[in-house]
């Protein structure tokens, strides 16, 4: 296979087990009885995606999973303009294929339904804390921003080694403790694309926020970044 | 004492460990009234039990606690078939003895039964959130396609050294935040013997799919990684 | 940019991470209906701040994030006085800009009210479990001191390289663990100002205590390591 | 001050951070009205009590913080018989202090009593989910068993660097999210000791087991250990 390939590949896969692992345990999970797995577990197994895909191939496809992240790192320099779109192509697909794994299993138990809203993504009236638009558009943008600037710091050459797949996942538990109540988070349109796609008419009309909220806070990210900290920086 | 038993040694203390910790949790400590640990603490003690483990005898015995992983290393290229069968019985034999002192502990207190199914694995009638036999079936072969997946990439050669096992580790947690609901959690056919065999009859009669879903898993996996990212892989 | 502008730049960023991720989580998800994250989901939230900051800026300012931890290095001799006023500054800037992010999000919940506190920290009668005064000012002293204790060992020339950011952001998570009930746990006295001036005046008037508190315990931890443990250390 | 002060106090500071994390997030946090963290909060918090001081003081000491440690590690052939006495003399110490912060901080909200336990540990009437005494002594010698292992192989010269402190750390977390149900979890003959000062006469009529099965525990592991693992290993 050509190295191209499993580059996508890799985001394939990364990003199949990222909704499967994350949407799943939210689905199949959160809310059991008695010993439910609640908000923390969620926020717990989204980043564990993120942790265990980012050591696993990683080192062959960079690890992004996520159009915001390969938006950001072209922001900031790092990633080619060329590759941006077969990336992102993968990623949406490697999502697709996750909730429809998600999906048959969910439907194997009696009384499962996609009105409660197979984690999809929402704000106003489908915001699970019922938060406004405006500020699920802004904690969207915020918290991918500060997603793509751990992303990009801890990565960079001066970084410790080999810690950035441990901080990078669990940056995106912490994201998830903060955000869940606002928009079910995002900061990947990936993940809200192929939720959207099995929630329904609501979902894809909301799509777009979660679509142009986490770009807009990753591009931020890339140019701020690479403007400030972009020369080589100094050791303290 | 030889290399070869040395292995079994480590195989059979570290798939002991799994049982006595991950099932011990579960039904020790899951349901204790008002402060009780729930899946989220069960997920977390199994994962715990392998991160321990793997870093405790993984430079023995490779580390596997599992016949499905034994098996896909195997699918993969990186175990010899000659010591599959002695592995794979120093690891049942290893969960037996764990299960056996749960066993000890657990009927240590007033009111226990093994009619709440010492966290045997199940479908149907016997998943915690009675998912049928084809979702079950699925999520077995999944959660351990995925598992072998992340074995095999972090263990890599062109793998971050170190982390291997934190991210396997925390693999087996995040694949438990996401299934226990649906079969309890299995991708390990030794773990799903040892309870079976306390857990009495319905439990010897579902262990068949927990022996043959894990085990596809676990070889297509193999199979796949090895002939997809098998070659020299060009690094980003 | 220069050299101290990314460091000032660099503490502002991670302030503002934990200010708006820790006291984020508390205000929006902790007590969130059936599901909510709890005290150890803010926990945890806390400690992530800090340990994705670690090793994102880390490398660039030192990542102190905290006033207490600068003047605990300054007092430990590790880090110059002429830098603290500015890196304060910078910290309790970061830490206003967090606050009010926080502010814009939540208020766009209906409901939403600061009567609850905005996760202020307090003692007495604004104690989560309404501790006195006395055991408030203990708590404080005695968690930033380990905190320091913790900082100054594993950041030494003589500690496992790399796990400094882990070891440090787990040890604030496992602060909080203990002493929300007591205090809503501060031991940054950044953190304590920005919400102070969110939730009015009872926080104001009892901000004192968690300026004071947090560095004489750094100030204790930095003068007693270095006393004792400043001089080369004998291997075991 | 003298090689050998700093290593005692270096076992005194890491074993009253031991009991005042550990026993201090138990009976401050464990069961806060509807957000407490529950038997998994205290678990994560002895687990990083030792995570935490492991990598601040453990260069320094070897980080034991437990009379079974360095017990075992001196059945293990790794640590010598003549600085027993003192070591244990200075966890005990340490623990005492840091039960005597607790004890300060806790009094100091309405309501509290020791009669709640003060996180001593017991068996029988005083297990908390009323486990026998020989379940609890099991548990205890097994318990101890497997952390000594653990110790053991993660600190082998054969073991991933740097690691150690992290998986130790998370087995203690491990033990005690499986067995806070039978015996309140010891596996720590000073920690056990210190609360019953406080707890009063039942802990300490019930505190000669908490000394014994540990010890029994960890010298077992560390004969084991040694003569099964302690010749040169063949690596994988």
């Amino acid at each position: 296979m050509k190295p191209t390939s499993q580059k996508l590949l890799a985001e394939f896969i990364g990003t199949c087990w990222l909704v499967l692992g994350g949407c799943g345990s939210a689905v199949l999970a959160a809310a059991f009885p008695e010993v439910g797995i609640g908000l923390l577990g969620v926020s717990l197994a989204f980043g564990l995606t993120v942790l265990t895909m980012a050591y696993t191939v990683g080192p062959i496809s960079g690890g992004h999973f996520n159009p915001a992240v390969s938006l950001g790192l072209w922001a900031a320099g790092r990633f080619p303009a060329s590759s941006l779109a077969t990336y992102i192509i993968a990623q949406v697909a490697g999502a697709i294929v996750g909730a429809g794994i998600l999906y048959f299993i969910a439907s194997g138990a009696e009384g499962f339904s996609l009105d409660s809203g197979f984690a999809a993504n929402g704000y106003a009236e489908h915001s699970p804390g019922k938060y406004s638009m405006g500020a699920g558009f802004i904690t969207e943008v915020v918290m991918t921003f500060f997603f793509l600037v751990i992303i990009l710091g801890v990565t960079d050459e001066i970084a410790v080694p080999g810690f950035g797949g441990l901080a990078i996942g669990l940056a995106l538990t912490l994201i998830h403790l903060i955000s869940i109540p606002v928009t079910n988070t995002s900061v990947n349109p990936a993940r809200s694309t192929s939720q959207a796609l099995f929630a329904g008419s609501w979902a894809i009309g909301q799509l777009w926020l979660f679509w142009l909220a986490p770009v807009i806070g990753g591009l931020l990210a890339g140019f701020v970044f690479r403007s400030l900290f972009g020369k080589k920086l100094v050791k303290v």
